[in-house]
């Protein structure tokens, strides 16, 4: 069985007045083991003609349509009347998805608003939402599908992990999945992980390869039909190009390969940040459990603040500045020692956009790091806006902390 | 006259396959002051039916159309012909755009696939390309206009702004420019805000509302034509309907807000954070400048550092547990004390998924704020994810220390 040709139809008139439609790459992730290919996206506004419009081209073309928005409880949300529409089916107020939020809300009565989320499709089979009121649906006609569900990441992404993936895989049985392998790489620019993997490329002849450029990290993505296990040799390959460079595959974080050493080693970990103001820590306590090996971190922008918490020498505050190695060091040393760590990491830079001068421009950015076989410092000179110039620099050094963790 | 429609065809199997697509929120900033606002997006890969069927009905329903992708040298670049055979034109190498590439390029003869590139569809008037070798088409059709541009950012964006801009202008005479107001809300949910404003939607029958929920924030989007002052009567209305749950207006943060607010009045901020583990504390430095009013933070993951850094006392932890009113109070006090800042606050709670109990459930959290005025302390309980409730709680006492700032 070939492939199958899905389309996604994302609404909301914020998605043509400004807002980055994120969506398109993490449901081509979804729906590639699947066996599907997005064909076509349309994101169109909240107005129910639109909607409708996008729906019945999608549903004439593809085999499986995921529409994304418009189920919430206010007057823009018009995607269930779009739906009916489309199939010529009516709408009808479902009982036990009212006891549901009845029962998930502890309340008696719904107020209106929350119980027309309780509206669907005839035929349809809801999807329970575990982050909000809005059900998803599934419908079905002939052998096409038809999916509504909710905008926001947080509730359609369990949802579809939950629920979705199943009903896709029973309906549309014995398609063979799309592989993919994400690899993904830090300590390298595109174009220097571009050629590094050229010759790989050159040697295995797949549908599809995709490199995608991060702050400080790199995506290599392979993707094809992989009945002959073409992007496995392909993925043996690449990895033994990129070495240490690569830190994890599919949804894998720099933060979350430091946590799963740390763990691993019984190490804990501590953060002196300056120009990353909280950044790098964030990132580290981003993953779950973090608390079993992150101690804490200070953030110290003032000089002030720098020698009281961390106990940096006013004398190199002085002579070498507070953006400088000698400084990076003593905060790296000192957060270790505060907090009783094993591993500690230090930033300190000039984020920019301005706090430059001609010898120390904006994107300078030192690093520490203290471990029990000793420290080391690193220098870096990022280029870009101030939000990239403080990924750059908190993936850095995480990268480095991930690569001295023994 | 009216606001125009306009639809933009994004061509590129990448597109379907993992690429972000950041196009369309620049056509959107590009087109408004044109009077144009953006009905439709559609993403196609490099095939011909599918560029046709996309550009056929977005011409079909709009005054303007953008084609973007598809103009390059190679087998997979069929947006020329795709356009050619919907309008039912032929295409021509044109002698003028080839003179110009063998001027530009230095070469006398030009190779082929380069020669392709001065292939135009009939009655197209060619852009030229400060960044490239592909020319871009301005194509009309009674009083439709149908644009090709190449698809890499430098290549179109410059096209635009020399030729493209202009040729808009002259062709749809006298189109009201689109106006729009973004109003950014805190401390509402997302159906509490729009309860509140309904009575404003309801006075004034604009072009477009949106609402657009975040983690503890909400955007309101006012748009529409604005040439009676509408929109301006109406944001004046929604001001008063939101009091102080108003924190800013276009790309205002909460962050931005009380930055501003602190450096009026000459006052410092630092921060403590358990759960949130320096998110909010890299909200605050996400602003340039911060250094001048944030003097560090103290990211308390361990009892331990709880005591040392920021002086909670053990019994508070023994007796009321890290996650309570009480340590969240000590951990305010303390910064602000070792800080010597003006203001501190401070989050200690449980981010989940694991850590929490029947008593003390994953997304409590408790809050303290120390100011000159005294202390506060807070206490919410948040539903959803990790991430979720990590920036759910940052932007609460964001927007609690925006209200105190005095």
């Amino acid at each position: 069985m070939k492939t199958g040709k899905a389309e996604i139809v994302c609404t909301g008139s914020e998605l043509l007045s400004g807002k980055l439609n994120l969506y398109v790459p993490l449901f081509h992730e979804l729906l590639a083991p699947l066996g599907f290919a997005i064909t076509r996206e349309q994101s169109c506004g909240d107005s129910l003609p639109d909607i409708k419009d996008c729906l019945a081209g999608s549903l004439r073309r593809a085999d499986l349509v995921i529409a994304c928005g418009g189920l919430g409880p206010t007057f823009d949300d018009l995607t269930r009347q779009a739906a009916a529409a489309v199939l010529g089916r009516r709408l009808f107020h479902s009982k036990s998805c009212e006891q549901i939020l009845s029962f998930n809300y502890k309340l008696k009565a719904l107020p209106p608003n929350i119980k027309d989320q309780c509206l669907l499709v005839e035929g349809a089979k809801p999807l329970e939402n575990s982050n909000g009121t809005a059900f998803g649906q599934v419908l079905t006609r002939g052998r096409k599908m038809l999916v509504l569900l909710p905008g926001p990441r947080k509730e359609w992404e369990p949802m579809f992990h939950n629920f979705l993936d199943e009903e896709i895989r029973a309906f549309f049985k014995g398609r063979p999945p799309v592989a993919q392998l994400k690899l993904k790489i830090a300590g390298l620019w595109e174009p220097q992980a571009e050629k590094l993997l050229r010759p790989v490329m050159r040697r295995f002849p797949l549908a599809g390869f995709t490199i995608l450029a991060g702050p400080g990290t790199v995506e290599f993505i392979l993707s094809g039909d992989d009945s002959r296990g073409l992007i496995g040799r392909a993925g043996a390959a690449c990895r033994k190009e990129l070495g240490d460079k690569l830190y994890g595959e599919g949804e894998d974080t720099l933060a979350a390969a430091i946590g799963a050493k740390l763990k691993a080693r019984g190490r804990t970990l501590s953060a002196a940040e300056s120009c990353t103001g909280g950044l790098a820590a964030k990132l580290v306590t981003d993953i779950p459990g973090s608390s079993e090996y992150f101690l804490g971190g200070a953030i110290t922008y003032s000089n002030a603040a720098k020698i009281k918490l961390l106990g940096v020498r006013g004398g190199t505050l002085e002579k070498a500045g507070a953006v400088s190695g000698e400084c990076a060091l003593e905060m790296a040393a000192g957060a270790r020692k505060i907090f009783g760590s094993d591993y500690a990491f230090s930033v300190t830079g000039i984020a920019g956009p301005g706090g430059g001068t001609e010898e120390k421009p904006a994107g300078l950015v030192f690093f520490g790091l203290a471990g029990p076989r000793g420290t080391a410092v690193f220098k870096r000179q990022f280029r870009g806006t101030r939000p990239f110039i403080r990924e750059c620099a908190a993936n850095f050094i995480l990268d480095e902390l991930r690569k001295v963790i023994k």
